[in-house]
């Protein structure tokens, strides 16, 4: 295939990201990871931005991918899946891939095309829970007074917010997935609290 | 004072982390942002991260007593004025404030003196949150069923990722507001789950 030696180029780059970081990822560390040499690298990607972009195009087919691939008989299941999908530490989401987003999430305040590339895994992650409730809101499983909008709106805050303490706060897995099966109960079974009551 | 040059370096070294997020903050960066030169910077501090370990725990002392500033008649409003600290894009823990912790959180999981120091951030948060909750528990503000400790983990949860997609994937001030002011209503006026309901 033509594009072999740049699909070895990403994968290469997926490792170093999650070995050194987004700080220390340059078309060195990049280099050392394949076996390519700087030259080929170049030959391929114009420059490290480029690289990232793609690199974070598969990722994010990867990650949207997974998400879809979280399965289940009912709505109550699927949402399980999709929790153990996004906070298990093990492939092929794991604590690594995790870190990597971490990584180039915390980039994107000073970069406005990473930014976009970050929000784009947000809105996938949105869309995807939102859609779950309301297939759960349908079928009676979870509370009618539940809107699927706020509820996905405050599990995604609640998801990002045990991945974070999870992996940048070596925070337990068992205390992160305790407060996030609290937070998520606390979010299904009861009516979600109106507009109004917003201070 | 004889540490005037050292302080001086540190308001440095936090603009240039605001600016440039970590991966770009060097000690050329850092010399920039002062009038010192990189000898100076390199008088007072033998490496970027002994200077990065100062600055971080300048900024956990800013961090602490923001936290312990936050104050009001009842549990209800000291909790209101910590999420206005923790959550609001105003100084003294403005966007930039947040912006530059995340930037070193994403860097934790690659080094270990750092996790310390931003695992300490997270203690931090949850001890604070977990004294306002036991306060409002005691006299009566919040639902006698709530456990201040597993709220606390929820809340400390919820407000990272409350963080992490406002500044990183630029999700609006307003719908994160929204979506952590839900968690906190359904925190606290509801009993918390039991333990024993964990799958």
């Amino acid at each position: 295939m033509d594009d072999e030696p740049a699909a070895e180029i990403l994968d290469a780059a997926y490792l170093a990201l999650c070995e050194h970081g987004y700080a220390d990822l340059t078309i060195q560390t990049i280099a050392d990871e394949s076996d390519r040499s700087k030259a080929t690298v170049h030959y391929h990607y114009d420059s490290k931005a480029e690289l990232l972009a793609a690199l974070l195009d598969e990722l994010y087919e990867r990650y949207a991918d997974r998400l879809d691939a979280a399965d289940g008989d009912t709505a109550r299941q699927r949402l399980d899946a999709l929790l153990e999908v996004l906070l298990a530490d093990e492939p092929p989401l794991d604590g690594e891939f995790h870190t990597a987003i971490l990584s180039v999430a915390a980039r994107a305040p000073h970069d406005d095309a990473m930014q976009e590339r970050v929000a784009a895994f947000d809105r996938r992650l949105f869309e995807t829970l939102r859609e779950v409730v309301a297939v759960g809101v349908d079928a009676g499983e979870f509370d009618d007074g539940v809107d699927p909008g706020a509820a996905a709106e405050r599990l995604a805050t609640a998801i990002k917010g045990a991945q974070l303490r999870r992996f940048a706060a070596d925070r337990s897995t068992g205390r992160c997935r305790d407060a996030i099966d609290g937070l998520v109960e606390t979010q299904l079974q009861q009516p979600a609290v109106a507009e109004g009551t917003r201070r």
